[in-house]
């Protein structure tokens, strides 16, 4: 008896834009949600013979595990890649030194359920050489947990404020304290605030003045907005290079 | 010449549900946004003959002219009703005396924009002979004016909670206090604040429990929410009734 | 051969807000839908220890199973807690005596698919020492169900009313009786209920004076603000602790 | 000086579809709203000349009676046509008589803001030569005074039950009554009602058996599937014509 | 070692609407989407005892071995129900005679993605004793196959279509025939018509007179709308009766 | 008394894409909407200066009247622009000669409430040197209109389809004929066709294969479309030049 | 022991519409996603016994499996048919040759994730004989890469340009070149951008004139919109005959 | 004859937040848009008073006139405040000296249709002491315009970039510059662009990294969040005070 017919092969190409480093100061970060660990593992190589960084989000447990396994197989080094479970990322192994003298950036949750977003940001800052402080569990139904932070959050010179439900932390943040604070809308919720809808609209309708806000859940893009704040583009990124 | 055709008359009939304050404690509202004057004065005169409190909300202050002056002209002592601006309602005059040995209802609102919300719950309380204060411009995004209100909010039997924008107001409260909180979310705002949706949302939302939600605008609904919970449904209303 | 790389550890850790008894005479009940059976466990434990009630809602059977167990293991007690199937939480277990002079809540259902929201509604009172009549298949397109039970309900001190597809029990209700009714949308149905938005927008729109509403599916939050109506804030907890 | 540039004129052309009589059994309507008076009055002067009822809907006062007027300053008889202000509609006059034998069909209205659209229904039945009963006031927020008319409902052979807010009531009778229950939303409302689309929801999701639903506001369109339901196709619409 | 601790029993009552058949002249349908195996057995078994017919809609294939496997093993005669795959509902078996002197009911559908729906109503008219006709794939992207059916279905009493996608062939059937047409939006489609909304939203908004909807996907619903048009309320439903 | 403080001067400044004619084939149009009238006449004075024909579209009838007036008081030949009522648009004058050998463009709409937008695009057309036969009132509830029109259809090289209500002409069209169809919703309806929103759905969710969509009343994008199909960039738009 | 009761047959037929060739110059394109493996074995054999091209969309690799594995077992040569993992299609094999003269359609796409829709619209414009390049990975987040690509997409017919997230890849395409640009929203992305809305608004909304968009996903769909354009039905499909 | 019954007096006021300016580093503005002319002069002449610069935004022509003209009536000087129409603002005068070492703040925007919206940023930067670029006409739709101020653009801190439609320029920029870009859609289109969600969701949606978004019109917010990021809250505001 014959075989089954045999599909033809999938594509696997993936174009890198390794450009962006030397446009904008920031690595080139891979959305692994839609794809395959064959795929996340040559993205992965590929950066990591241009000398960059290497950062791949929204990867869950098991297709981590595949990409890890997959790259030791075709003869890396396992150590040069980890997978944070947290943030949902695997990174370049070590992550770049952070300048002990600058402030860190406050990362700020109002729960544990926006403890994925929120390592996702602090490990998008560490890739790029920014230390963060993660100050979870101090949502507004609790006020006094948030009070007693603000000495301390006072010295960060931006936050970054996770929130789902109905996503107010960020607005009462922003209106205790003058820097530039970066909302980011947890999709954490049910009823209305399934999906993250109703943080978002919070956020954007703050009565707080000058708050800005991103898409749910993109803890990596609030990253990067920092980073464009904090103004390391010029700064370069060989601390954060992991192949030299 | 004969004359233009003449259009049929239209229909002036208001069926008044007289029973509502036997049944439930209430005294019938009329909703006064799409009803002509000539409605309005028939309908506040049919309460008045039946010797109940009239009250009709949501009156254009022209239109209230033209309700009140029609009275008049059909021989009413102009003194019997009364038009309040700031909570858009016509309401019998004067209002029924409250217990002052009751501690009063706080409505608490965001912005000078929620006034109209939060006026037109006080005089719906005010006809039942419920007293409240009004606690204004105590918005989140100032925290300081809310935190120093507190003492004076926790002797409330409960609290309305106005806002609209990102309508975080309630949630804090709600955080604060373990009163009843029933929020009441304000059309006020543009962008995704337009028409109240983010501040409907944003409260049921909300992370802090047992917060409870009427719809957009609907202060008299929260008014007969804080009735029900009162309890007054028993007392009687006839320290209500302007005809006696 | 290297073993595959080790992803590093996920963080376990959950601040509970043991606080919130005092501050709002309520517990602190545990949202588990997104928690793992290692997450919820440490919370038990953890409020097992501060002698508080412990609450755990959103828990499918076999994540209980996992808990459950799991607290055995590490040396506890099988029977200090339970698992409630029809409302899907784990409880302390035995749970607190009602008071037998008090009236219960009534929680009234359209339908038998409400069950779990009114069976969580039902826990968290009980966690707080309150009892609660469940008045299930009462839906107003049967209407005699419902005017049969209502001598029986007249009786309650407040009612919480739970109903997915047009959600339009509260309102009926709201019509009939004079207590606080409190509405909860049921996330059953299809097409233009599914999710229960249709429930939710039913009952803020109601032509019901004085009906208020909570998220989608929050049986707790709806208890919740019934024990804020009831004032129990006051009264402590102590019989509601299974520590003693 | 020359006069101002003349810009070109209107295209006042309108192609009426005079075969839906022998198709379907029903007159053409003319949707009033976006058309121009003169575009009106040349609509009714070709029904006329056809020998058809005409019935123009969505048609303001002042609109109507510059209609009117002009169909009169063109020679025609001012009592050929009649303006029906609650209905907003202008109709050939006099109304086709119905059968007295025949049933009427019942309008039933929750509240007087749904009159508009009831009316509109009634008329548009009235040009088919049906007769229709008008039973405003019977929302389910004072379920008596529904209960109070279900002998007479019943007696009817089709109902068409118009609602606004939460758009309840369709729902209780189609629970109550065996016949076809026609639902029209009606955009009376403010908040989550605004526009009907509560009401319409409430509707499609309803958990009575066999209600059936039409777009918000169309009372014609709940009139003509009526007509289809009541056969009435097949009987001619001899006694209908203004023009015999 | 002692075992795992025992959750507590589920709740499995069910309470039925035997009263229906009396006063709708329907028999009372469940809704199985949400039940358990366990639960739609007991309903059947309480249906047989009362003598009505059982109808149990939303059925997948897997529950709907495990319900009539259990209701054998119960000890009733395995031919006593019958699972229809396409309509993925369980009915009493043989389903009742219907009148061959009655014209059938037409069911007409876009696609074959629609079966599903169409099935669903046919059976539901089934079970009353109604015949009906499936006229499936005359989209209206094809029209021809349509037109090629008019004159079948102009002998129809009535029509129900359903149509997933835009929606559109019920607009062009009532556009063509007289008959009272029912409008089934069906969820089948990607983007902008998944979740059958756009289907829904052109059925309402449709330019053919008369037409009424139901539901997404409620294929039952148009099969008991269609049941009170046809008036089989009052002729009993004998002939239905599987325990006769 | 010293006068009034004087606010500062408005900004009336508008750059012109001049450009866009060699890059794209098309002229620079104007869209009038929120543009006052002198903002309008400066932009056609610009465009006449520059040799180009002048297309301002979305202008009512005053504000027309306003450009043209004040055109002529600065000196310009009150023949240079005409104003297109039914269109509202402004255009050079005379529009460029098209060319009589070429099969016109066909513009289909359902209703006469649609001609605002077809008369858009075929004036937009003309700006262009292209024809455009208008064939109105074949909506698909009356399908012999469109059916009797069907080979003067298949002449043209390719359709635009307008639509309001629920948009089904585009598909009914594209299910028939071979060309290019290209589907405009139209903002004409009420309740859930307000706005247009279900025709674009509608159109987006076509069974017919091909269809194309543009925004809600874009009839002047529709053209802009037709033109890329055509291919008339190539050809230069000198005929259309009303400054030649 | 007798055997459990048989659920009935489920229903396979499926009617092709094969006059679709001649009236539109297209092939019946099967929409796989909700068929079974048996259903869609069952049009391929339809399709190739009538001669036609067999393009079946949506199809997962173990569903295609099962499809090309059960027509070998029904006799079928295994090489009549080829499954593309890429654009998810099976189609008759080998595909026609494309006319080497003829300049290719450009499908152009933002990132790696829009790759299927891509290949989608290739594979359905190869089954018609028209040859197409892919020019992958040109987002306009990184617009050198677009700009480096021009002068080749400058010498396509038309061009197909699929994007995600924010959608704005057809836009800045249809700015800088004069052929027809047909936009496809993809459904990639999370939040805002999740299922494809924020894509498809943008599309619709474009700032640039003359860009048409198709349904969020609908590579097919936008292919046939080609074929339109291209003026292929002429042509005839024999080059793409399988069964040649 | 009586003079009819005098309605109560409206409520007037208002209470300031002066603490803004040393808590956050603001001054506080004043949304002028649901205010009166009376409430809008009183504030002016609050913050006049308490020596701090006024800000009152949202203000059309004729309401800017009565503000003004009261004022004056009141005693003042009328050169203390001025009103700008592109931006509806009326602002202290003469606006606090910029310091011209300092690169200004570049303000872009697609369309002159943005004016609006960039100017109000523009003022309310100006009110702090920080000069901006307006920089318009720059839309996606004619890139070589935006390509061609690139170097420009280059030397600003931050981009505020302003658009309506699809909203796609602040993504082409946040793709070739390093540095903070704030989007702020605009309320500026018609049909899916009506109300700037489509500008919202495509700058939410974004695929450039690091864009940050404010509510839709929201000039002031973006102005806000650039000073935030400028940090010029520690710089006293002395320069921009119109009392000294």
């Amino acid at each position: 008896m014959t075989p089954p017919p045999e599909p033809s092969k999938p594509h696997l190409d993936l174009r890198l834009d390794l450009e962006r480093r030397s446009r904008l100061g920031m690595v080139e970060a891979i959305w692994g949600e839609h794809k395959s660990a064959a795929q996340i593992a040559a993205a992965l190589e590929g950066l990591h013979q241009a000398g960059q960084v290497g950062l791949v989000t929204r990867v869950v447990h098991s297709k981590a595990e595949a990409v890890l396994t997959g790259l030791e197989a075709r003869g890396h080094d396992p150590t040069t890649w980890c997978y944070h479970p947290d943030g949902r990322c695997i990174c370049s192994a070590p992550l770049p030194q952070s300048d002990p003298e600058r402030a860190a950036v406050a990362i700020v949750a109002g729960g544990s359920s926006d403890l994925g977003v929120a390592s996702e940001a602090s490990l998008a800052l560490a890739c790029h050489g920014i230390a963060s402080d993660l100050v979870l569990d101090v949502g507004v139904a609790g006020l006094h947990r948030l009070l007693g932070k603000l000495d301390c959050l006072r010295r960060a010179p931006l936050l970054i404020a996770c929130a789902g439900m109905e996503g107010a932390l960020p607005t009462v943040l922003a209106g205790l304290l003058p820097q530039p604070v970066i909302g980011v809308p947890v999709s954490v919720g049910y009823g209305v605030s399934a999906g993250g809808q109703a943080a978002l609209q919070g956020m954007l309708a703050s009565c707080a003045p000058g708050l800005t806000v991103v898409n749910i859940d993109n803890g990596y893009g609030a990253a990067m907005a920092a980073l464009r704040i904090l103004g390391t583009s010029a700064m370069g990124l060989s601390g954060a290079d992991p192949g030299s």
